[in-house]
């Protein structure tokens, strides 16, 4: 029997009765990740790797997309690696390995060339926002233990050549992340804007990119999060496994 | 009295008034020039160019936004600038100056600085797609003499400090042209997706981008040119100056 601590909570998510152990309060994953995991394009037997799992949302979500991943997940905070390999264990999934450390100071990963690297980093330069006194926010916001940079040349070392890297981010930071893909040779393939509602500007950007490919961007339909009625869109209910006919 | 020719054709832009000559076959502007005229940020006296006018159309309508920039307008193609002043004269507009030449070469532009540099340049890089065997159509289209690494230098060469660039084009060059801009001192600030309608991919992107600029990209809500039955949306009705509530 896996253990739930007092002060965690064990969520549904409902996409084939998988289930995910976080804090009640503290860091909770949020849409971003949910819509990353929809978003990559993924193929049997890919061998993934997720840079900054937290408690693990982007492999549990793609192994309800494609059954035979292989996945490695690294994580720099211990409290949310233990609550990931609970939520594991739960789920009975075991093509999922969680690592603790810092991605970008684990050498033996690079040995390994994977075909997919997924991540969803902290968005917030230091110089931008307050920094939360809870160090599970900090480090999930702030770019306390890796910056932008640092995500694309890891991600470019991971991948093997036309391996793919998929990320989500702010939309303000797009012309920055754009341009280092392209420093690191990750040329962008995919890109799909999310607009809170289509009448607003985007908030969230959601980039694949192709290392080594061939210049050409396709720009997809955009995505909204909420009607103008403030309800989730069909596109998004269906991404938490909800009844989107109700 | 304006000459109009037998192989032309003389065009109301509605709004304002405004008139534009154009041959009946050959090249004519498309809504491409439409959209850019009005994403582009414009302030009054902006000193203003346009790289590539063909037959004046941007300058024309930028005319309608504001009433006392001062326009350079440069293109290539003797017969495109004999008609752009035709249309001038037409619409008794004397604040637009027109320029035949290769705007890489009129070295005496750069004395000059501007505030706004604007362009919807040819699209198709000389391997992709066919040729027109008719000159106007071909030169318009495809980077015969300018491509998307020289209109963005340019623009960089041509701008104060603070200036602003405007582009439009297609949507698959976009990480291209972002990683020129940044490379040549040209912030992207401002981004306008255009998608066909809302659930297709985006054709079109609309750029602008500061000189000298910090970084921090805001991207604005999407646009979409026609709706779910085919018909111009309100917001695309309103730049051809339609009736948009009949």
């Amino acid at each position: 029997m896996v253990e739930i601590k007092h002060d965690e909570s064990l969520d549904d998510l409902i996409l084939s009765g998988l289930k995910i152990i976080q804090k009640k309060s503290g860091f909770r994953f949020a849409i971003d990740a949910v819509l990353l995991a929809h978003f990559t394009s993924l193929e049997n037997k890919d061998k993934v790797i997720d840079l900054g799992t937290g408690t693990g949302i982007i492999p549990l979500l793609l192994t309800t997309r494609c059954e035979d991943l292989d996945i490695t997940a690294v994580e720099i905070q211990g409290n949310m690696v233990e609550m990931a390999k609970r939520s594991l264990e739960l789920n009975n999934l075991d093509n999922i390995r969680i690592i603790q450390g810092d991605f970008r100071e684990l050498e033996s990963l690079y040995n390994d060339k994977f075909n997919l690297v997924i991540s969803n980093p902290p968005y917030l330069p230091l110089n931008q926002g307050k920094i939360s006194p809870r160090e599970d926010i900090a480090l999930s916001r702030h770019e306390l233990k890796c910056n932008l940079r640092e995500v694309i040349s890891t991600a470019s070392r991971l991948l093997k050549m036309g391996g793919r890297f998929s990320l989500v981010h702010r939309s303000e930071r797009l012309a920055e992340i754009i341009t280092e893909f392209t420093r690191k040779n990750i040329e962008p393939k995919r890109l799909r804007l999310v607009y809170p509602q289509l009448e607003k500007p985007s908030n969230l950007v959601l980039l694949e990119g192709i290392k080594g490919a061939k210049p050409g961007l396709k720009i997809e339909k955009p995505l909204a999060v909420y009607d103008g009625q403030g309800n989730y869109t069909q596109e998004v209910l269906k991404f938490y496994g909800g009844d989107f006919n109700a």
